[in-house]
This record gives structure tokens, C-alpha cells and sequence, in this order.
């Protein structure tokens, strides 16, 4: 089973590596970190680097494609090469997934065109904008397209494709040792739990980010 | 704010990103990956590379130490460079920390002789052995010492010294931002709820593993 995650510069760094985490202990996975060059991609803050070890054409037909997000995704929206692989990926894949803004490239490609998908709680107008008809939902599956919400979303993900791929005892003992118990201190992680000034904050900050 | 994170060959990748994500939006955060040489450091799986921008000698007096866990820090255990690295950063730290089997690597520096901490839950027996005092929790708090148990912990982790460091709103703004919202499909995260039979699988896998 190979698993195709591409990197970019500009990708938030937990959206692929949540999943690769998961999805990797899968008896017979292979992943193959892609990119449009081999070597380093860097988050926005540039601290961190991932390493693509192929480029797109090596990668062709991988069995899961995921697509992360973060801020680097708007640049590759009208980049043909990106968008052309996704879409020949998608015609042979098993899993065509996404995690946070990943879902807009899917978008972008076409693949989202009038099917339900979720992405980042504050990109759902952008998705609706690229085709898709947004979900409020932490994992979306709908056939073979599955789509989940912001960042850390990717981990629950990719337990539910381990469970679908390879049955609930291993994706269990997956999660057993991911050690994946989540005790968060607060329940501030979605905009509804959120308290309203932190909710606020945030949003006021994206405004003044984009022009209106 | 300089939080100063440990890499090396073998490293569980979401024990160093996790934590990552959530501390590099402290405010005045600079996050630098460190190693014994600069360069990409791979996961056991070798399909994964982060890349170490830093030697330990470039950053001597970080403000946060994180020390990730993974299969490849046995071999550092009597690496006198890295010991003594960590012994020096500690005298000078706001925050000494691991995630995982990286307080295996504290505890053998002796940061933890006799210490309350925590540690991936199949490593309790190591961590005593090296001289800490293991609990069962998933993050541990003891002066300026704080543990995570296994691999997603380090997100917990985080977010904890997150609202120590700037106030609860900001740290749920943070947990907002990477929709930290966890909706795992089974509650099998820890030995204590994971069913007998996953963890039995593992257990023998691990016996198999280590000759006794």
C-alpha cells in the first residue's frame, strides 16, 4: 500500500505528519513524502522543515494520496503540474484525502466539484467558493474522498482509514501506540466550544489580514 | 522566547510536531530544531525527514528544552555530547521537557533522578530503572520538569505550558487555531481502556522483540 503525502512550502507541518504517524504502522504501507522538487519544505514561521524525497512523477499511483494544508496551499491553487497530478492520482486511488486548507487544492483540482468536504473552520467559505458543499463534521467520508478539519483533525483521520483498510483491532492498536488519549486543558477546539472573546480574537486578526 | 527542540535518527516525528505547533504561536516564540550535526534526521520507518537547522553547540541557554521521544534515543543514552547538553540547558531553562521515550534521555542525563515524571506507558520499567519516579498521567508538572506520555501527548503537553506561558485565552486560541477538537473513532489510547486483546498483541510483539 503506498501512501503519497505531498509536502509544499508553507505547509503546517502537523497536518501531514498526524496522519503519517498513523497511517504508516498499516501492515505493508509505504509512504513517499512528494513535492514538486525533492528536498525541504518549510512551515510559514520557517523553523521547520519536512524533506520531500520524490518528486510528483515518481509518484503516480499511490494508493492513498493526503493532501495537508496550511498557508503555502493558495500558491499551488492555479499550479498545473500540482493540480494534474492530483486529479490522474485520484482516478487510481483507493483513499483521495485531505486534512485543514489541504481540501481547497482538492478543490481547486475539481475533485471536491458538488461533493460534501469539510477543511479549517475558518476556510469554509473558500471551499464553498471552490465547489465543494462544506460539512461541519471533524471527518468526512463520501465514497472514496475523505476530508477532515483543521490540523489536528488528520489524526482521527487516519484512524478511521485504518480502521476502513485494515480492520478496528489494528487501527486500536494503532491508536494504543500513538498513546492517542487526548486529555486537552480546555475545550476551546472548535469555533462552537470556543469561548466568544477567544473566537473573537481570532477572527478580528484574520480580518485585518484580508483586505475586504 | 527560544524554545530549542532535540532531533535525531529514529525520532517519532509527532512527538517533535505536536508540541511544534502549538509552541511556535507563543508569542515572541523562535522555535529551533537542534542536533549533534545540522541535517535531516529520519524516523525508523526512513520515509520522513526533519530537517535539525541547528548543532547543540549553536544554542547553548534555550528558554523551553523539548526532548522527543522515539526508537532511536537508546542510542544517545550515553552520548556524552547530548547528555551534556541537556545537563546545561537545564541549569538555565524556564522549561525542561520531553514527550514519549525522550524522558528516557532526561532521566539519563539524571535531570530526573528522583523525579516524578511520565513516559510512553510501555517504557515505565525504563524510566524507573534510569532513576525517575514514574505516574500515570498524561502530562506531569514538577517545578520546571514537565513529561508527556506517549507520542500525541506532547499536544496536551503544550497547550499546558502554553496557558502557563501566556494565559489560558491564549492557549485556547491556539487550541482554536489547530481545531484541536479530538474526536478519536475508539477510546483505546491508553492500556487502561484500549480492550485486553490490542494490548495483549502489542505486549507480545514487544516480547518478541526484546529478548529477556
Amino acid at each position: 500500500m503506498e501512501i503519497a503525502i505531498l509536502l509544499f512550502d508553507g505547509i503546517t507541518a502537523l497536518d501531514a505528519v498526524g496522519p503519517y504517524e498513523a497511517l504508516s504502522m498499516l501492515p505493508g504501507a509505504q509512504v513517499r513524502f512528494v513535492g514538486k522538487e525533492r528536498g525541504a519544505k518549510r512551515t510559514r514561521s520557517g523553523s521547520l522543515a519536512l524533506v520531500a524525497d520524490h518528486t510528483l512523477s515518481e509518484i503516480r499511483r499511490p494508493d492513498i494520496v493526503l493532501v495537508p494544508g496550511g498557508p503555502g496551499e493558495e500558491a499551488l491553487r492555479h499550479d498545473p503540474e500540482v493540480l494534474g497530478w492530483l486529479r490522474a492520482a485520484h482516478e487510481t486511488s483507493r483513499w483521495t484525502t485531505s486534512v485543514c486548507t489541504g481540501a481547497l487544492l482538492l478543490a481547486a483540482a475539481g475533485i471536491l466539484d458538488g461533493v460534501e468536504a469539510t477543511t479549517h473552520w475558518s476556510s469554509f467559505e473558500d471551499l464553498a467558493a471552490l465547489g465543494a458543499l462544506p460539512v461541519h463534521e471533524r471527518v468526512v467520508i463520501r465514497g472514496k474522498i475523505v476530508t477532515a478539519a483543521g490540523v489536528s483533525a488528520g489524526i482521527d483521520m487516519a484512524l478511521r482509514l485504518a480502521a476502513l483498510e485494515a480492520g478496528d483491532e489494528t487501527a486500536m492498536a494503532i491508536q494504543l501506540i500513538l498513546e492517542y488519549d487526548p486529555q486537552p486543558p480546555f475545550d476551546a477546539g472548535s469555533p462552537d466550544k470556543a469561548p466568544p472573546a477567544v473566537l473573537e480574537r481570532l477572527q478580528a486578526r484574520r480580518r485585518a489580514r484580508t483586505p475586504t
